[in-house]
């Protein structure tokens, strides 16, 4: 594994130049396209996902390592700024100097953990591969045990590409796991010299322990990306659940039980503002629910985590059932938000990933008084057209009480577009990087730190642009 | 201590528009231009600062309030952007929503540790203060043993500003400390719910414990932004040495001498690449050091750590002290770069807070080999007209192998101008936040979080906007 990372860091040369970059991007994901077909069976076949599932996710991750090709041609993520030295000194403040700054990557390899729920989009050749790669860093990836074919076949086939692209292909590495000594192995990818930095996709209890292993380092504190839970709320404002409230509840359903709630984007909780008696709604929504088709969870430790936060919750003060949902079926529990406020670490703070959704109604509550924690996502459901929904709302998020990295409205949190203006992200416990998005151009950022040249000469200026 | 903290987290909402927000540090600024005359006074009174040396320093602390009141007006600093719905859903990477996306004052309390050294630029209204305001963050300060007088100065004359510009007077809150149990004090405050984030200018050994409680903290991680030791290496060409050598050790000794030496930008190693016998350029340098007037240091505990650090250094194999400095006067080390490579942590990597540098010279070795600990700065000294020097330097600077925040081309470190390109942050164990700056407009970011709406209705973009 050492060998591995040393092996990485020292190619890390031959990621200096833009426009060879980008070319590597565009290969890897060539060749993964040609592979199309053996990797989505791959994935079908050592995962619960199905090749219906996996079709749009491999779509995303091919496109995501193209769409990085043209960040890094397109020169921008840099952030170049140029202050000249001024006309009259006395506007200096401090000497009068001529500096110039940018981002340049990290000096190092970035490490990749992997999700057990995506092991094409957040897996070998995900965004997290994808934006190091970009940003100049050579990458180690963790295998992740839940689909290891999957990532041995990506693997290979991007070294491959890589090598074909005039590259060596030990700048993506790959430290296979067979889940045996994970915590060990993780802990030596993060304290080894070489490592500049980690993106990590999966559980607060893991994405925790990796960031405290980050910034306790023995050598020195290094970032950890680390996207982990999310109760991702939905908050319906009265006219909008009169008006359109079965509309609502069926898209709730649909993306509570997509991929059988197994998303870090899944809605966990729903908060009925200004609603005293939420039962009618989460009882069509159970029964909407329990048309979900039972399926296998992606590994018999999500199966049980869904079981062991969905007991901690149902077990809470004055939390039922809604429903008799079948076993290993969608589960969906109620409260009001007094009781939820009470028991705010068990009833709200909870994540069950996995098809369970906490109904919240506000009975006997201000709405307004309500909190969540922080949050990958929050829905805003209200009707434009009504002045009382509408002020709810505006008050709601002038609050400033909740902390979410992406709102929506009138919309589910699942699906996530790639573009310039997503953040995928949000205050802990969603991620450790609130200033930070997994997701989208910006995610390059994370590999990189700020340099600034002082009366740089002209004779060195080609360094500086290189 | 806590009550400063809840009392000034439940004013953030004063903070919320922009305009007021500008007003608030024009009005700061203005209130203590009014004191200045008292201010330093009283700064040189309890430190060793002469009012010649507090005088830049304070144009420099109310000339960077008036620059974050105009980054504030001027909105830029939100980096916002907005990528519409594609005219081709196929164009959309995942479901063609509507994104906006911005930075976002983190919700809570910025903390502030302030700096023995600069009682007034990273003091109780310095560079972290002035950009926590600007960001929208109330803001704590921990009042500095160092010099009480000047911080509760400054304190009650920025309050007053403050409540006449329309404020709570809390939202700047000043929190005693005389010295007695600062380390249980700093716990307190990092570990407090209504702490968001640190800001801390000072010592390698606090900053690395600071940033752990941070990182660690019971409640969730917050980002510490610590900037603390540098060795801030000169590297100096040989026929940059050649032509003007004595004029660059008289630069350098100015500035090593500058405020005794007791500054994170000190230059504290000289690196003469290609230069077997750096001995006659060692000894000119000292006998220029040796005229410098002695004075007391900032504290006791800084005279002790720089006899404490100059001991470690002196005390490696092979180094040797040039010239007879009077006791209490600077200090001039001198090795060889095989010497210095192989005992990198007690030679290379020891900070002398002080008037002591350490000059390398390239016996026998190939320069290019040099290595660096991160630091604030480097200096590359090179003769623009000397194809060697050029292309040296250019070896020097593509290798990669060194990592400082800003490189600095024939000129000393100290001195950093307040701008937009400054970078003033750097490599562990420059700072823990490479991806940071201290000093210039782009501190703001600290302070910040990422937020991105999601198909944002018409009806409430003022909110967005706001």
């Amino acid at each position: 594994m050492p060998a591995a990372l040393e092996r990485a860091f020292s190619l890390q040369p031959e990621l200096r130049d833009a426009a060879p970059r980008a070319a590597l991007l565009r290969a890897v994901a060539a060749a993964l396209s040609l592979a199309r077909d053996r990797i989505i069976a791959t994935a079908a076949a050592e995962t619960s996902l199905t090749p219906d599932e996996l079709a749009p996710e491999f779509a995303r991750m091919t496109r995501t390592l193209e769409v990085f090709a043209g960040v890094v041609e397109d020169g921008r993520w840099t952030r170049e700024s140029h202050t000249p030295a001024a006309a009259d000194p006395a506007d200096a403040i401090g000497p009068n100097h001529d500096l110039r700054s940018r981002l340049v990557p990290l000096r190092g390899v970035v490490v990749v953990f992997g999700a057990s729920n995506f092991p094409l989009a957040y897996g070998v050749c995900g965004g997290d591969t994808a934006s190091a790669l970009a940003a100049g860093c050579p990458v180690v990836v963790k295998e992740h045990p839940a689909h290891r074919e999957t990532g041995r076949l990506i693997a290979e086939m991007a070294r491959v590409a890589i090598k074909a692209a005039g590259f060596d292909p030990d700048i993506l590495g790959y430290v296979e796991d067979d889940g045996a000594n994970s915590a060990e192995l993780a802990k030596q990818l993060i304290e080894h010299r070489a490592t500049a930095a980690v993106g990590f996709t999966g559980s607060l209890a893991v994405g925790t322990h990796l960031h405290r292993l980050g910034a306790n380092r023995p050598l020195g504190p290094i970032p950890i990306f680390a996207e982990m839970g999310s109760v991702n709320p939905s908050v319906i404002f009265p006219a909008a659940l009169a008006l359109r409230g079965d509309a609502i509840i069926d898209q709730l359903a649909a993306s509570i039980t997509q991929r059988f709630g197994q998303q870090c984007t899944c809605p966990g909780i729903i908060f009925l503002h200004g609603n005293r008696d939420g039962r009618p709604f989460a009882e069509k929504l159970a029964a909407k629910l329990a048309q979900t088709p039972l399926r296998r969870m992606l590994s018999p430790a999500v199966a049980s985590g869904f079981d062991r936060t969905v007991a901690t919750v149902a077990a809470a003060r004055a939390v039922s059932r809604i429903g008799n949902p079948a076993p290993g079926g969608p589960v969906l529990l109620h409260c009001t938000a007094t009781n939820a406020l009470a028991q705010f670490e068990t009833v709200l703070a909870t994540e069950m990933f996995g098809p369970g959704v906490l109904v919240v109604d506000d009975a006997g509550h201000d709405g307004d008084a309500m909190q969540f924690p922080g949050s990958l996502t929050m829905s805003i459901w209200f009707d434009s057209d009504s002045p009382d929904d509408v002020a709810a709302a505006r008050r709601f998020l002038d609050s400033g009480r909740f902390g979410a990295g992406r709102i929506i409205f009138n919309g589910v949190p699942t699906g996530v577009r790639v573009c310039e203006s997503m953040t995928h992200g949000g205050p802990w416990p969603a991620t450790n990087r609130p200033d930070s998005t997994a997701v989208g151009l910006r995610a390059i950022e994370r590999w990189c730190r700020w340099v600034s040249w002082q009366n740089a000469p002209g004779v060195l200026l080609d360094e500086w642009n290189g």
